[in-house]
Formats: C-alpha cells, sequence, structure tokens
C-alpha cells in the first residue's frame, strides 16, 4: 500500500484485523479439549441474515468452532412467518448443556420485540454481548465482574476505574456487544488508541463523530468511546448529544478529580457539520443506502468507518480521510467468536464455585 | 343512563370502575401499618408527562399513598435536557429501603433508551410491570411466581396452565404490565370475560381486534387476552397476527388438547376491516391524532376501547358500538396502586425467606 502514493487516504481491510484475532482464538482452542458449539438461530427469510449465517459459518469452519445453524419459522418453510418459533428454539439452546453460545439473526419482529428476545438468550451464552447485564456494565464502565454475578438480576455497584488491561483476582472481563466492540478493536489497530496513555484513557485526545445511537451500536459504541477518554458527538436523526468523561468546565478547586469515572451524556448545540469539522473520527451505522456523510465537511486526514449494510460514505472519502475502512463484518465476527471463548471460561468458573461451595 | 335510550351505545366513564379497585385499595392499606412510599420520576419538560405525574400525586393523596416527585433533567431545570440524571435517580430508588415502588414517566429518548431504563428498574419495585422477568411470564402465562424467583436472571419453566384465580401455597400473582392490565379489568366489568367459564378461559368465544403492537400496550395486552381464550388480532402498521391458543385446524386424535397452554401467533391474511368485521371488541391505541378506526367497519353491538391519549375512534362511534370507553387512564392508574401492594407483599416474603434461612 505504500506504493500508492496517489495523495488520497488509505483504503483498509477488515482481513488483517480480524487475521490477527483469528490467531489467537485458534491458539486458545488448540488448548481446549473439545471444540466450543455455537447455535445460530435463523427465523426469517431475509437475504442478508441468511447469508451472514453462511458467513457465520465459514468462519466457524475455519476455527473449528462448531457451528450449529437452527432454522425455524420462515427460515425453515416458507408457509411459516418471520419469527415462528423463535423464543422456543433460543430456550431450547439456553437449556441446552452442550450449547456455549447463542446467535440470533436480527431483526426478526423490529426493535421493541427483537429487545425483548435479546433478554430471553441467558447471559452466559449470549455472545453477541446484547443482554441487560453486559450493557448496564458498559454504560457504566464496568469492566470485571465474577460470573456469578449474571444469575442475579441485582445490578453490580460500579468499582472504581480500571487502570490496567486485567481482571482482579476472582473476575473476567465483561462481554461487550460484538459490533461496538470490534470498531474500538480496529480504531486500537488504526492507531486511534494512543498505547503510551494509561489503560482506560487511550481515546484521550480524540474527538469522534458517531452518527447512530440505537442500543446495539450507536450508543453503546459513544459510550465505550467516552468510557475511554474520547470526546464523542452522537448523532442521531433528531438529536445530537456529547459524551464525555472530562468536565465540562475547568474545575476551581484545584484537587478536582480530572474526570467522572465514566461518560456523561450533554444535549450539544453544533450541527452535524460543526461535529465533523472537529473530529478525528467518523463511525456512520445509517441504516439507509440514501444516506451520506458530505466528504467536504470531514476534517482533513480524520479516520473513517463504515458500518451500515450500505455505504454512508461518499466515492471520494479518501480525498479527505487519511485511513478509510469501508466494512468491518470479518472483525465483528471475531469479536462474537471471542465471547463465545470468554462465556466459557464463565461457565467454568461458575461450575468450580458451585463445586467448591459443595464441598465445603 | 337507562334513560338515555337514544339507540346510541352506552358511553361508559373509567370512573365507576376505578372505584371499585380504588375501595379494594383503600381496604388494604387501612390494615397496613405504615402507608406504602411510591416514587415518581420526572425528567422531561413533557405536559403529558407533567400532568400524569400531577394526576398520579392526587391519586395517591386520596388513598393516603406517600406519593414522591423526583425531578430531574430537564423537568428540574430548563438548563438540563430530558432524561439527564434520569437512571441515576432510578439505582438511588432501587437502593433506597424505604421505597416501596418506582414509576417513570415515559416517553424519555425513544423506545430502545426507554427499554434499556425499564430493566434498570429493580422487579421487586416495578409498580409499571415493564421489567423483563414480568414480560415472559406474561407471554408464557406464568401467572403465579415465588418473589424468590425475581432475584434470578434464570427464567421460570412454565408450570400446567393455571385453572384458579388463587395462587398455589408459598406464590403470588406475577406483577403485568399496568395498561393491559387495566384494558382486561375494563373488558372484565363490561362483561366481556364470562365468569361461568372456568378461570383462564374467560374469554373463549369471544374476538378482540387489538390496533398497536408495542412491548407496553399491544403485545402483552393480545397475549393475555389470548392466553384467557380469546381469539385475537393483533394490528400493526405493516402487518396482522392471530394469537390464539386453540389449534387451527381440528385435532385428528381424539383425545387432543383442546388448547395450548399458552396463545401461538399465526400470521393473517384478513384485511383490518375483515378484522373489524369479526370482532366483539376493538381496543386502538395508536399514538396518532389523525388516526381513525372507521364507524362503518365495526361490526354492529361491539365493544370499543380507547387507550391512545388522542380519540383513535370517530365521534360517531356509537352508532355502532354498544358500549364505548374513550379513555381508561383511572383504570390504569389504580392497577398501578395495586402493584404497588404486591410488590409490598413480594418484598415482605422475600424478607421473611432470608430469616427463616438465617434461623435454619
Amino acid at each position: 500500500m505504500a506504493a500508492e502514493h496517489t495523495g488520497k487516504g488509505l483504503l483498509l481491510k477488515a482481513d488483517p484485523i480480524a487475521s490477527n484475532f483469528r490467531e489467537e482464538i485458534k491458539a486458545a482452542l488448540a488448548q481446549s479439549p473439545k471444540p466450543p458449539k455455537l447455535v445460530g438461530i435463523l427465523s426469517t427469510a431475509s437475504a442478508p441474515s441468511k447469508s451472514y449465517a453462511e458467513f457465520t459459518k465459514k468462519q466457524c469452519d475455519d476455527l473449528r468452532v462448531d457451528f450449529v445453524l437452527k432454522k425455524v419459522g420462515s427460515a425453515l418453510d416458507p408457509a411459516l412467518s418471520d419469527g415462528e418459533g423463535v423464543e422456543e428454539a433460543i430456550i431450547e439452546a439456553n437449556e441446552d448443556d452442550s450449547v456455549d453460545g447463542i446467535m440470533v439473526y436480527y431483526p426478526i419482529y423490529g426493535v421493541q420485540q427483537d429487545h425483548y428476545l435479546q433478554q430471553v438468550v441467558s447471559p452466559f451464552k449470549d455472545v453477541e454481548g446484547l443482554n441487560f447485564k453486559f450493557h448496564y456494565n458498559l454504560y457504566h464502565n464496568i469492566r470485571y465482574l465474577k460470573p456469578q454475578s449474571l444469575l442475579s438480576t441485582a445490578v453490580q455497584d460500579p468499582p472504581p476505574p480500571a487502570v490496567e488491561d486485567r481482571p482482579p483476582p476472582g473476575t473476567v472481563k465483561s462481554i461487550l456487544p460484538c459490533t461496538p466492540l470490534a470498531i474500538v478493536k480496529c480504531l486500537e489497530h488504526i492507531g486511534v488508541y494512543n498505547t503510551i496513555l494509561p489503560y482506560g484513557d487511550r481515546a484521550y485526545g480524540k474527538t469522534v463523530t458517531v452518527i447512530n445511537r440505537s442500543e446495539v451500536v450507536g450508543r453503546p459504541l459513544a459510550a465505550l468511546l467516552a468510557n475511554d477518554g474520547a470526546r464523542v458527538f452522537s448523532v442521531d436523526i433528531d438529536s445530537i448529544q456529547e459524551y464525555t468523561k472530562r468536565p465540562r468546565q475547568k474545575a476551581d478547586a484545584p484537587n478536582a478529580s480530572r474526570y467522572h469515572p465514566r461518560h456523561v451524556v450533554h444535549p450539544c448545540s453544533l450541527t452535524l457539520q460543526e461535529c465533523l469539522a472537529h473530529s478525528d473520527v467518523v463511525v456512520s451505522a445509517v441504516p439507509n443506502a440514501s444516506y451520506k456523510v458530505k466528504t467536504e465537511w470531514l476534517k482533513d486526514g480524520c479516520v473513517c468507518l463504515n458500518v451500515a449494510a450500505d455505504k454512508n460514505f461518499d466515492k471520494d472519502v479518501r480525498e479527505k480521510a487519511s485511513l478509510y475502512m469501508p466494512t468491518i463484518g470479518k472483525v465483528t465476527i471475531t469479536m462474537l467468536l471471542r465471547n463465545l471463548l470468554r462465556l466459557q471460561e464463565y461457565r467454568k468458573i461458575l461450575a468450580e464455585d458451585a463445586k467448591q461451595e459443595k464441598s465445603s
């Protein structure tokens, strides 16, 4: 790519990032006596869901993860309706001890009912990281947990902010939703995260615009980035908000803490054009083929990530962007498989706890 | 009203229905040593939310329930944004042992983020019945629970269908979401439920159209009615579904069970006009002032309930309807206060369990 001295920004594919993680997963799997089993539940006749299921299968086969595709509803039989039997299939997989992870292909019914289904998936098998418990931890910057805590509906008290990327003894990392996590991993790879800075604040100094504020992608992403120190503009169809850990005004007291333990959300009166003019990074995830981020509004040398199925950036985006990633799907799937391994660990710790409790 | 022999259907107000329940609540409160405390959390400057909060206060004062209105965000200070501080206020009320119930005035952010907030409310204080645990029980026709079960993220196995309106020993009734519950109570009062039929199947023989399929009103209502034996058409902006406990075809085996333990959802190819032509009851909850159910499409002598803030029925609705309820808000608030008493009972049982466990 160094040969491409066209003055244009670099076009970055997801493959090299994904392959790093694939090696990590392979190494972990080599030490495992039995390949983990992932159940994919396909309940609609939607073509993108079907091809995503095939893509999951291929990735799992490559890594020797045991992928089982369970088809229900219109995916099984065109006479059945979308989503018919999906809840029953989730409950069956929850109860099946041989299953390590469950992935449901959304959208099925629409955001509200899909959100209900996401809560039906046991947190111990939730490779997508969509269970309320994981969202709560993410929003509250709770990075580590005891697997035991997932048995309870009570929420965790926030611990002091994490200062290193290693779970304290007796705890493991909290599962993060795949897509926001994949975006963070891409930004780490690209160098947006500065590893010289202390853990937990490595995006400090960076301004990011995230276009989308769904509970699946945009809001958790904005919170993750702000919890890591970035200043984030969260852009929705009808409002712009600012997510930041830093206090807005300089604190009067000289010993005032430099930042909040987690992000705080403020209303923002800037326009999208003004946000983009400030932004080192622009992530767009608008599910609309005709939506485009105007290249002329971008800050020269910024980094652009497209997370939508359609391209949210114009063809000439690299006239302004120093780096452009048109798709990150391959990284997302590796994050999902990484979550699968982590959930195996959760259940192992839980079983050990139960054994210990029994013998004491 | 008997004097009103105009040939038009009856206009039924919510007051007489609500006052029955108010008497029941008063009697229960008279035996309680301390009035229960309900915290209302108002976090937006929205006028309907503000007047709903005032209405709650008035109802609570009447019944000597201790209502505390907690204002945050733009409800507290116009310089703050909608929803600012709402999550923190919920967590504070969850942790405050003197609080028996929490009510949050929605909408705040929109369905997705509001759904997240609904899960932050502890199930032990969820007077609105919006926690996933209660929704799961409703959809699975699980009517009774042990309060202990609300501590766990694991879902309950469905018991055999309930045959009487009395919780088996050691269990209490599962909280139901206020609005759907209030609608069911109105239909019971109106005589749509037939008390001669066995408990759990008293809406058998009735066909109901529910216009709205949100997770807060329409879908739980359709499920409740179908679990009680009704045939329900669930109408959404882009589809119609049929909810029923009854098998679609006559079972071949003579001993085949007469119905499923809970409702099953089928796609439906009828149009709204065809659904209405079959419907004994029409419930509409469309949040759009210009939406109207056509009077000419209604079945002569049907029962119509308007649950939307605006009127979803035309002025001449009583030319066709035998009974019309333009609003049910007063019943909804009594259901909320009934849930408050029930949650007090949950927490009492839980405390007794803990004491017993300690002493054994």
